[in-house]
């Protein structure tokens, strides 16, 4: 009989929640709960989702002890997992790490470039809070975060709470395996990969048959060389937005530049960032996108679920492809040994990389927390890209803790999404009066 | 009494020829020549500047031995030294890397980005060949070489003739230095650095008086911030051309973006690529400049040489800056253990650099050659952008060895110049089809 797990939310009013907590639900057999309390810091959007969720759970699990609440102590107190997906100044700030770039025709997005460094500087104290209430109300727990842009966020834990619980996992290598799964014709159960990289930043090297041993790596490039990551399984049944149809198709030309290996997606952004703004409309972004469709549709279906006073036929939908956060809370809980990736600090895993950077390996997963599996050596093309990279997120945690505008600018002109240090300090001026109260000041 | 040297000057016909062997004569009680040879392998170009250098030094020099031909085996025998200054392709193929990058939007320069990988595909075959005649017939010769694109030639010798007696050096810190004993009113003799990086891609970290001990570090920033290196006394005295007086005053914005180090002049093309871009006259490049400048006054002064018989009052004009090769030969030749800045393969002067990358650092050069200054560790900032640089060096350099196209592209996509992937494929296709004939054939 498994014990039964107390789990907080942070960012309870994330549109992300009703559906999370109702694969939560569905996987209750793998991962039981006791309770379940969301928080957040802005209580009117919460309270929405709240409401809705407490007609849901009373309905459909009624032994579930639910809540929400802005209160840290109440909040954080006697739980075992804290469940982070936080966004700190939501989608309005969003469109500004995107708009902003756009305007000096550079890639606007939420975690590569300007705008994920600006969003950066945004989450850190946000993170930062949270962890601290974590160990403050529930020093056993465990925080699992997914929030982005989950590298900055990662090397700030790393650089100011090195000794927190805290794992750091993103949902876009769970996604590209489905997609390789779908185009081998296996589950994503069924296989195993080898990877390496920075979080947003990296590439399988192998994708394995658990049972067999078989690499189907040379099988998914032929179908990745023709046709990306696009599958026809996914255009059929997952009405994916034509922006993300695009991402999946672009990999094809990834794996053109570095034919060795199966490339993530979002190194689009580093290779194709010409094409990348050809594509963008700098009057509406993706942030727009959503506060115009998820966002309308996960509040309306809430209200309508509290104006109803029910849940049944409700247009909350269940998150299926968020079950890798239970399958990495129920490793640590049960030290289940599960194989996933994880954004962790490298110390060899990749061999001739620097051992403090925050890299993203397989590692095993136990009570204890991840074992990270050695990728051995690595190429210098992708070496010197990734170092680039992550000293860039290096410098903005840096630029964070000292309050330097100087740091800032560096970082900014070192990314390889950034034209020139002129750009990068007209681009930073902006930045930082777009987020006067969220970033600390810089001198 | 100091042993009397014989030179062979390889890339007889360069326009810098003249102006070396003036100085070379000047310098002879520092450096006594018996013999002096020009070797290059356009024989009806060199022989314009030969048998004007014949006239001059029979006239100025006359116990100095002096021949020019296109045989390796005349040319190579029998030498202490070779002083290389090769341009594989001359101007005409300088101006297709200038011209074919900014065709593009991207920077076109010599060494620097598409243009300086261009170079350094066809100077390979050029320098590998220099370097086997003189290992093959004067065994016991040492190479100056200050060809460029010097960082790829330099790797290029690394990996390809790791046990040949070669020196590889650069003139930009030299004259750089110049200006700065100028901002201080010191003579660059009086003056000793701290350097760390690669070729055209370095910092100064100290700049002390030899005498005092005193660091002119700071007094040359606060000069520099203002103005960048350009002084009033090279302003009025060198008839400096516009486009040199750029290049020195743009350091200011060099050392915006790094206050904390002197920078090399070249930096500019990898952190201010777009404003590079917009003062460049895509028709009409710095090649063409040099072609209807001093190649045309060199070759015109050689022609009235030879027709008068006479270098009397003749167009032939001293170079006094290149007095640095005399330095390095002289270290060489009499063990003078000189401090001089060379191109020499990490081994740990940097500390937090890879051992195998050919870096630029101060060296105590005597006759066993140099030893590199440990220059200690360098800040994160600088160690990425010189990674990525090094890499894309290297990267040429296993593009040319394997004659792989997919390395070239992917040098190419990690230039800090070349804003993406697609952009680089456009300039590498581009790039084979001018430089047919000049480089290993790519599949």
């Amino acid at each position: 009989m498994k014990k039964s797990q107390s789990v907080v939310i942070a960012g309870g009013g994330s549109t992300f929640t009703p559906g999370i907590v109702m694969m939560m639900l569905e996987n209750s057999d793998r991962f039981p709960m006791k309770e379940l309390k969301l928080y957040d810091n802005d209580g009117d959007r919460q309270a929405v989702l709240g409401e809705a969720l407490e007609i849901l759970l009373k309905e459909q699990a009624p032994d579930l002890k639910f809540s929400y609440t802005t209160d840290p102590k109440e909040a954080f107190s006697g739980v075992d997992f804290v469940m982070a997906h936080i966004r700190v100044g939501k989608y309005e700030m969003r469109e500004q790490d995107e708009k902003i770039p756009l305007k000096y025709g550079i890639v606007g997005q939420e975690t590569c470039g300007p705008g994920g460094i600006a969003y950066g500087m945004r989450s850190i104290t946000g993170m930062l809070d949270i962890i601290d209430y974590m160990e403050e109300y529930s020093p056993e727990a465990w925080m699992l975060n997914y929030s982005n842009p989950a590298a900055i966020v990662a090397e700030a834990c790393r650089v100011l709470r090195p000794d927190s619980k805290v794992l750091n996992i993103c949902d876009m290598p769970v996604g590209t395996l489905r997609r390789m799964s779908q185009i081998v014709g296996k589950t994503p159960d069924e296989l195993e990969v080898s990877y390496f990289g920075l979080n947003h930043f990296g590439w399988w090297t192998s994708v394995k048959d658990k049972e067999s041993g078989y690499d189907y790596l040379e099988d998914i490039k032929t179908y990745v060389a023709e046709n990306g990551y696009l599958t026809q399984v996914e255009v059929d049944t997952q009405h994916m937005d034509e922006s993300w149809q695009a991402t999946h198709k672009k990999a094809k030309d990834l794996l053109a530049i570095e034919p060795r290996f199966l490339p993530n997606t979002y190194l689009k952004y580093y290779f194709y960032p010409d094409y990348e703004v050809g594509l963008s409309n700098p009057t509406f972004t993706r942030a727009n996108e959503v506060m115009n469709g998820r966002e309308r549709e996960v509040f309306s279906a809430a209200r309508d679920i509290i104006a109803r006073g029910t849940a049944e036929n409700g247009g909350f939908h269940i998150d299926s492809h968020a079950s890798f956060i239970v399958d990495l809370a129920r490793a640590i809980a049960f030290n289940a040994k599960e194989r996933m990736l994880l954004i962790v600090e490298n110390n060899g895993a990749i061999a001739n990389f620097d051992d403090d950077a925050m890299v993203e390996v397989p590692c095993i997963v136990g009570s204890d927390g991840p074992e990270p599996l050695s990728q051995g050596k690595i190429p210098n093309f992708e070496r010197a890209l990734m170092l680039q990279q992550v000293t860039v997120e290096k410098m903005v945690v840096e630029a964070y803790v000292e309050g330097s505008y100087q740091k800032l600018w560096q970082a900014l002109s070192l990314s390889k999404i950034v034209p020139s240090a002129e750009k990068a300090k007209e681009l930073l001026d902006d930045l930082i009066e777009a987020n006067k109260g969220y970033w600390p000041e810089l001198k």
